[in-house]
């Protein structure tokens, strides 16, 4: 996809040069390029250093820091897959989204003016929140420029609720306002690794009235219930039309594995999957057309030796090398 | 089981209203009833901070304080068994048993006399340790109101030790001298998780000689074994005579599970069951008749991002589920 | 002041009985009495788990869950102050002040309407925040009773910032907003501990212009200023005309000491002063009529130990010990 | 006082040719030798691992283990004192005294008796507790070797409680139960740093009653004050009769310094002394005849970065340059 | 294998007289034994504190320590292997190796000169490192002995790196230079568990050139391959021609297994197999004629509530039982 | 010094506009300038990431990465000092010197190399370390440039030693390698903060015999002491002849405060000076003429809340400031 005499090649550095622990830590230790009108862009990594949105432990807006330090440990070439990422894609550090810590709806307003921005400049962005709520002025561009796209969602929550506290705007509802803004369908969203009680059974009628597709975390451990879910996503994103395929958004909220795995969380909820089943699931997507990912829901205040950092470092990998592949 | 216009209506907070991180915690944001006499209460959750029993890591004595804050993330409806816990049960937080940290004899004979109190009062108890020699003096509560139960454990150890340093009673010993005591037989006792290297080999004979049955952790992952050993347990339980079921007691160790999952605890063993094959053992017991349960060897000193306060607030809700479901 | 024979009797759980580790926590161990109406309490202690005014390290909102356990090592008798606490004044924990974690406007109302309600039970207020911001609120309670009170500030910074990010209301900004809403004149606030570098010089202009007093962390450490400070405090307390002495609003935030001894704080400044020095000024103050106060800006998940928790604990029982000398 | 050609010469290992972090850990490095009979021996350090008089935070179990791996950077000469402590005394480390976690008694029989085998063999100890409870077995050993002694204590506490919960003995009482047991007089016992609110006044007038010398928190602070105090100390000790000097007992709680310095520990009071105004004061008892010392209350599992072990493996060089200046 | 009767009997304290967290912490609190002449000695544990060729995350020189501590919990019989380890073998804690944390040539010599004095007085090694560099002089040492072993490594990283920073040896390369230097025949090498990105495609050609036998982790999760490839090295080892077996060398670097089982470690990589998964794997290898073992890259400053190194001493453990049953 | 209408202008992102904790972290979130050439700096604030020298703890790797994230609340005024620095000083932040991890000879190159570069741009260089061996390096490089110069140092060691473990090159061994070398003369030392125990006594001798001045924690704490000494601090200073200053160069090793105000570093001495002692005492180096700095030694592993860090970046910001007062 690269051609190999690109004029603007952006690559990590060399960790046999200079080693993984030094220097100002950017995305995966790729370029830092926060102005991408007129560079020739693939992907820009940005991350929303922004938690406004949290009901429990608060500490998200830390998350982009954190995932640029454990990215120090990315590496270029996807043994699994096959792909030599930086070969196929350019790709940068875009900074992180402007964000008012204490205004959820303006800091909506700049996610959505930047996410354009960076579909303008021809490029995709894999954002690192940050807390689930930044996933509406996400989708709210990605509609924009792809039309509706078929979500995967990797969760402990299907982030369906109605509201708290009179706000209707939170970490538990972006999945609920964007079907009502019309950015999402129902029947086009597919939750994995659900799980966990609900604070009332009728949260669990929404999203059958909605058709959400949900894998929860039992039939998640029923590897052919598992199988036919992928398929069905495949099936489902391959009904473009005229051949095409439909865009495939990405959303992987780390709260989606188990606290083991992923202390440094929000709304931890004990009994998820492990790192490992997530990135084989999250590799399972390979052949979509990923229109553009995000991770969120570090907390990196309650993390322990980076674990929670490590998985979001390596789902951003995850993202590129699925990206690289189309 | 509890009638709509019941008189006396105990629930948890609504959190769409004071958010789950306020207020003075109490378990999964009950009432705090510490007297029960004439309150129509299905259900005591009671504390035991008592670790004058560890013979390593002590700390459990604060477990049930961080129980309480991790329970603040619990929920009301059950989604895999499929019910709506407050609407069967009326359920409080009791309060803390009184313990005295130096005399283990004082703090049983309180434990024994509280959990009686609760039997009066016409409710089952849940206790949330406290190290795991509060078990003896819960049983003689249990074994004085329900005759000899059956008894589920989960736990990496079988607890059958003889004693150390000439003493008969700590967190090692209660099931041996449960039996001694009368208050168990040897073939009800259902072992759950086992693991690990024991100081002697002669460990393993008294259990034989007292036909404890165990499910060791090899054994638990040969899923036909898993499956046989609760269909076992289902059995045992329905021979009560007459078509009555017996009574289940229920105890669950943490180290039961991986100290990855559970690192907060005393006497960590590694090699483990995950979170998740916990909550799913502990749903197999769904139908059988509860007569009090318990989560002991929590020890928040050498826990991390609450994972193992989490585990036992959910293993409390899944308690309740299952009295809930009878 | 409380009569011996006093008909509501609101004291600590004795520890000798009950260990200081069991139970429900409450702040100091006191009963929880949340609706205050009809009963006779002289100061209730409350909680506000609020940090949405934070703009770095969030957090606070669980600070007064953990002030709660971290006061169960508090005790009755003031030894330095003389004072038996409880045999003077009647305390209670009055629960946690609701607040919505999304919104400051509605926060700050609930805040006002509950230090009026506990002003309309005749008793005082003491709150442990909670970000800084919250102090907008409770003044607005204060001065509606009590008028223009004097502010005793310990802090690193002076807060009366003017905004950032477009937002006037924040926790860099109450001081300023208080002194714009009439809550406040400047020459009445006296400020203890301000040190650090600021963002621009013309925030030292401000201060100037409103007259405020301020004791920099340097002018602490010269004694002789020191003293002079807290004499010029009494002289202006006791100028309420009549003989009536003035009444004295007295605000802790935990960065007004050295992060080594607060390291849980969410703007921590290093070279502060220690614990001790801090106790210590907070007791010159003796002899005051305290008409409310409170310790802000705990950050728990930031924490160890509980050294910041333990300094918040000590800080409201030196609260305590004040009102009960008048 | 030690010969060079002495026939058995402990000393710890040399950092310049095996690595301070290498080998067992045992304390400052040396040799390990529990048994001293026969052996040219002047101080054993040993460990009791004992926490079962604890009230609140357990953990000092866990004390030997932590101050023998930060004993590791400690050196052989104290510029200050002017000493080569190894020149001087042969010093081995002792292993630790046979605790029984479950049994307070049975434990303070082994202490005695541990204590008592040192002094047969010709040596003095070094006790590295375990909580403050162990200071009445080894103060009855003391008692029968050396009369009664003078007692220099640093804590935060007068550890003159008459029990709690029924029982007598734990770390709260030591004080009290050596007054009792004609171990030490009243007016021999010197205690500095006590600080913080008490449970009830009349805690203070044991101490008055009992002629106990107390230089608490606010003295120390007035220089005066604390230089008194310590030449009241060495008059008190030069009154041994015919120019003799009376034996001293040195015991070291560290909650004496503030939890900022040492965080590790059972019972924290804020407003403490600091390590270097602990370890300035301990070196003003130089010229004392130091019959025994103990360092107690380190509880690892609540330290951070070593903090309480380093100051307690520091205090224990301190307590050797004494003994090795006499 | 060891004589009811034998002269020196080497094993573990008892823990029901002796509480395992007392005393100086030597591994599995055996008797402490640097110089092996002429002892009757099967294996010797021995400390590596060296992270002198770590690459990111550097501490593993405190893993010795933090082993030995761990190793408290380590018991005498292994019921799944059913084997009474110290009846058959005499097994002893040799002390650490003396290191140069500053020149990694001058350690190499010192491990391989150490590892070489074992074997000469009759014994095995067992090496806790560390990191992996350790391991080119150990197969110097063993080469030397043995001849060409066969290698079966639990790793993330196949090890085969050329350098970096124009550095030949560190963390990542030993596997290649044994083989450069003779020590290891590629198709001889096991490898299980390598996952994660690689920094560049032809990292994996070298280990296909050499016929390196990689079990990745996906194929680690198809349990058919696992057999096989467990198959595949007893095979192999059985071809030691006229009915011997071929020595067997065990390296385990813990990132082989998820970093939620295993934080403490200095190249983290996500997505691995559990602690239980690993113990089970190690077991598979009974019967093999183990020559040596060691376990690398613990770095405790990393660890959480010892996990890490508790499961490096299960390791050391099921190292022995290995030994024990041939 | 800066001209109002300056070409190139560095200043920090504006905190007011961009929240702290947002986008790539750069010392002081200053611009990232690694290439000076052409460029108008006046100070680069360069990062060593290397702890090869190391004798205890390592880690101090990770620092420059720490400071950066700490710096985030770092601001642009100085209102004790009364300066403006970035306009009085157009400032970057460098990046990282490429080091070596495994060889210390190699990484001393670049360094020294680097530094030159920063020189011959004109700028001055403040370096983020890294362990103290680093200064010699750049003692070589300030020594080309600026001849001899005068030295202060905050430190609780002397680094003075000769080697260890056949080494000579080491983080205890700088400041004699410099003496030997000729970049510095012992009576142009001036040391502060010097503590605790020795290796053996005759490690003083050598200062004495180099004339090294030295203010220890005992002088330090004497006032009288502690003024002289700055005060021939400066007396040398200014005896440059003809009437010019003479170049100072600072370097701060964080272990000369007090571990509870730095425990993240790796040869903890406890008994040091507190923030505020050490903030107050660099700025009595106002007015003289700082040739570069250093702040060495901060181990983030082992650090808490950043304390250690926040140190580091408050640190830098007082060279800032001494160099913009020039």
């Amino acid at each position: 996809m690269k051609p190999s005499s690109s004029p603007a090649d952006y690559r990590p550095k060399n960790p046999l040069v200079s080693p993984r622990f030094g220097d100002v830590a950017t995305f995966n230790r790729l370029p830092y390029l926060p102005d991408l009108k007129g560079k020739q862009v693939d992907v820009a990594i940005l991350g929303v250093p922004f938690d406004g949105g949290t009901s429990y432990r608060p500490g998200a807006r830390f998350a982009p820091r954190a995932v640029r330090e454990a990215s120090a440990l990315n590496r270029n070439f996807h043994p699994t897959l096959g792909v030599q990422v930086y070969d196929q894609l350019n790709v940068v550090d875009g900074g992180d989204i402007s964000v008012n810590p204490l205004n959820l709806q303006a800091t909506f307003k700049n996610i959505e003016k930047r996410v354009r921005e960076v579909h303008e400049a021809g490029a995709r962005a894999i954002l690192v929140g940050g807390d689930h709520s930044i996933l509406l002025p996400e989708l709210r561009a990605i509609h924009e420029k792809f039309g509706k796209p078929i979500l995967v969602q990797f969760d402990a929550h299907t982030d369906t609720a109605d509201g708290a506290w009179g706000e209707k705007y939170h970490h538990g509802t972006p999945v609920r306002r964007a079907i009502e803004e019309g950015l999402l369908s129902g029947s086009d969203i597919y939750q994995i690794g659900i799980r966990g009680p609900l604070t009332a059974a009728d949260q669990e009628e929404y999203c059958r009235e909605q058709k959400i597709n949900i894998l929860d975390i039992d039939a998640f451990y029923d590897l052919k219930k598992r199988e036919q879910f992928f398929h069905l996503i495949h099936s489902k994103a391959s009904k473009g039309g005229k051949g095409k395929r439909r865009p495939v958004y990405l959303t992987f909220d780390v709260d989606g594995v188990d606290p083991a795995y992923a202390p440094g969380t929000g709304t931890p909820v004990v009994g998820g999957m492990t790192s490992r089943e997530a990135l084989e699931s999250v590799r399972k997507l390979r052949g979509l057309s990923i229109c553009g990912a995000n991770v969120v829901e570090i907390s990196p205040p309650y993390d322990h030796a980076e674990l929670t950092s490590l998985l979001g470092a390596a789902l951003v990998f995850e993202f590129l090398s699925l990206m690289a592949l189309e």
